[in-house]
């Protein structure tokens, strides 16, 4: 090919609309596509709709003018360190203060096994990162946290869902799984697992189940990754133990001030056995060198000088109340046939259809009629939960979710009427399986 | 095994200090090891050392009280937007304004194709994800930044060097490594270039060469990832047009608040063709959902009330005083056989010692005698860089780069009276070879 030639063919694939790109990728950035979620938070952001569909905490609810002030003192007295570079690891008084938090719920630590990161999101990256090679198997939870599948996916990671009741992870089925995978030749590298409020099902690994659990992974020496955002918004009585508070060697937990203070920080953190924080470190390094210190002193400002553990409180009977509406109303107006699960804390509600219905084939008439949620397949990597949605309670007033579920119960029973009239339903177009998630109700 | 045995099997991995982990880890995370600059940090941070060797920026001379009252007011007014979730490509808001800032660089841009990061490393970081495959070529000017090559390094990539002169990158040098790279099969993903008073070598590409670098690129279909963190601070004249600037389509531009206004944002930017800029925010959402409301809002925020371009050129004039003084010390002082670079802007000097000298064994001796710097290895993928030492200038008042430069001229008289009397001096003891890098001077 002469220079001319070869000018000219770049020219042309670069001049036009396409992808010039295409050809280029990662092999990796083929399992990059648009989650189910993302369509929606432009629909749901209309302020007519009612969204049961999105994870933002209500930080209304915080002391704005007061979280302001002791923003303006931290950098008229620190600037020269808040608005610095800081270290990989995270500034060391915030790690400090992220090991108290963290004795909340049984976990002794110390500093030095803290690794500050963007929202515990990153912290589920850099994990994945150092631990997943392509066709690696993931174990988690089905349904299991739309954000983690996506960043398993992003590093070409096999998910095998286990399947959880409303007493979460059931023990057996974990060690028969690992098992079957064992058996298949194909590697565990951890289990991803959301013990306390499930996203999305709202459920909670009950305390018998966890030392099973542990007991379990121990056995078959699969390390676990405990993912715990919502640890400290149950409703009744005291957080439950960690799992990492009965083994630090075999947990990697991952934290977060996302619901118990504010997500716009985007500081969360893991906490590692040493030898797999040190990777950690080099892996944030690599990736963004250090978090934000402005963003990492503001928490520790907030955290030294307000009383947060009241502010949680005052959180967890917010979310109570909500909680209190939405379940409240779904059995005042839902039709006979719908089951759902009945968080003791977090922010989600797990809902099963009647038989041949479909989520998503719901979703677009449900914002017709201006309420949203999210379809359940999303939080399968399998194509399970055809017939699930996650309804959240988190951020809409207990009135607004009383009108939403009114609203999403109309729809519901409109579906039926069709599907018993004209025996169709909601039932996809394209062939999609009518594969509900597990009863979790 | 019985499960008995199996426990016991672990048990006896996990009780010990060794890593329990090491037979897990994915193939990439051998690649992640601690870099040069790591055991510097900590040495360097001690008071009575004149560190040359860091890059933070000088944010002393910010006005802290003003930023302080304007974050207090932004929480206060805007709090709960600031504080909440944001959208993965960043504030719309923002992206405005970071067009803006493009603009005095002679780019034309919508917001719509700026994804912002945490830093510009975050830039880098996904970039790689998306077009790395373990073994792909990245082409990096020879010295290159290390930050760049620990991220390459995290995913495999293979990194060729091209040689740059005083002028920066060769043009001939870069066609000739393009086909002798695709000869040997292998695949040239892009080519990763700091143009403006690059990092480590403190070299730009000239006027001239940059439209042949960039016909070179397009000519052989290779995209270029323009980094160019220290663009708006050149000490002669209007900024430098930017490689972006011409060629919308060929080019990702990497941008960054670091050394404009302050790194403790963490708040960069890439610029992307509208394909690319997708898959960017795909990566951007799976490694972290998104960046720091509260951090780009209070950039924006920055930028909307206070004069920035009269803080940038008051940097500016900051800078070329250190620069001055580096430049005057370092020719009054070093000996014969030093050669340097004389950088137009940023904050870099690169430094050749005189053959059979080697900066890594040097170090411990300068920095005995106080003063540090970042030896030249760690610029290079291909072990190249043992006579050259990274010298900056931008953190440090005037009287102490002068008195750094002068502790480090004679650490460096005193190897040369080594060598000179023993024939050793400071050759690596374990047999490193004496491979300079490519003569910048």
């Amino acid at each position: 090919m002469t220079e001319e030639q070869d000018h000219g063919r770049r020219k042309a694939t670069h001049g036009s609309r396409i992808d010039a790109y295409v050809d280029r990728y990662a092999a990796r950035a083929t399992g990059m596509v648009a989650s189910e979620i993302r369509a929606l938070f432009a629909v749901a952001s209309r302020p007519e709709v009612v969204s049961l569909a999105g994870g933002m905490p209500y930080v209304t609810a915080l002391p704005l003018d007061t979280v302001g002030e002791l923003v303006a003192d931290l950098v008229a007295q620190r600037g020269t360190v808040a608005l610095q570079y800081g270290s990989g690891q995270g500034d060391p008084h915030l790690r400090e203060q992220i090991c108290e938090v963290m004795r909340l719920e049984g976990i002794e630590a110390g500093a030095d096994d803290v690794v500050v990161t963007v929202g515990s999101q990153q912290a589920l990256d850099l994990i994945t990162r150092i631990f997943i090679d392509p066709g690696d198997v993931v174990l988690a939870e089905g349904p299991s946290y739309v954000g983690a599948l996506g960043t398993f996916a992003a590093y070409q990671a096999s998910v095998v869902h286990v399947t959880m009741d409303d007493q979460g992870l059931v023990p057996e089925a974990l060690a028969e799984t690992i098992e079957s995978v064992e058996r298949s030749g194909r590697r565990i590298k951890f289990l991803y697992t959301v013990p306390s409020f499930q996203n999305p099902a709202g459920v909670t690994l009950s305390p018998a189940r966890r030392s099973q659990v542990m007991e379990v992974c121990r056995r078959a020496d699969v390390l676990v990754v405990e993912d715990n955002p919502y640890g400290l918004l149950g409703f009744d009585g005291d957080p439950m133990r960690a799992l990492r508070a009965d083994d630090p060697d075999g947990v990697v937990y991952l934290g977060s001030f996302s619901k118990t203070l504010a997500p716009g920080f985007r500081v969360g953190w893991a906490l590692a056995p040493h030898a797999v924080r040190d990777k950690l470190v080099l892996a944030m390094e690599s990736a963004v060198l250090s978090h934000s210190s402005f963003a990492q002193l503001a928490v520790g400002q907030y955290l030294a000088t307000q009383p947060w553990e009241e502010q949680i409180k005052s959180f967890r009977e917010l979310y109570r109340e909500r909680r209190d509406a939405m379940l409240g109303s779904l059995e005042a107006l839902m039709p006979p046939g719908c089951a759902w699960t009945r968080p003791a804390g977090g922010f989600f509600v797990w809902m099963t259809l009647p038989e041949r219905l479909d989520s998503k084939a719901i979703l677009p008439r449900a914002v017709a009629e201006r309420v949203a949620f999210v379809p359940g397949t999303g939080f399968y990597a399998d194509g399970s939960g055809a017939r699930n949605m996650r309804l959240s309670y988190c951020y809409p007033e207990p009135d607004r979710i009383r009108e939403g579920v009114r609203r999403l119960a109309g729809v519901v029973q409109q579906e039926l009427r069709l599907r018993d009239t004209f025996g169709t339903g909601s039932m996809p177009p394209h062939g999609g399986v009518d594969t509900p998630g597990p009863d979790l109700a």
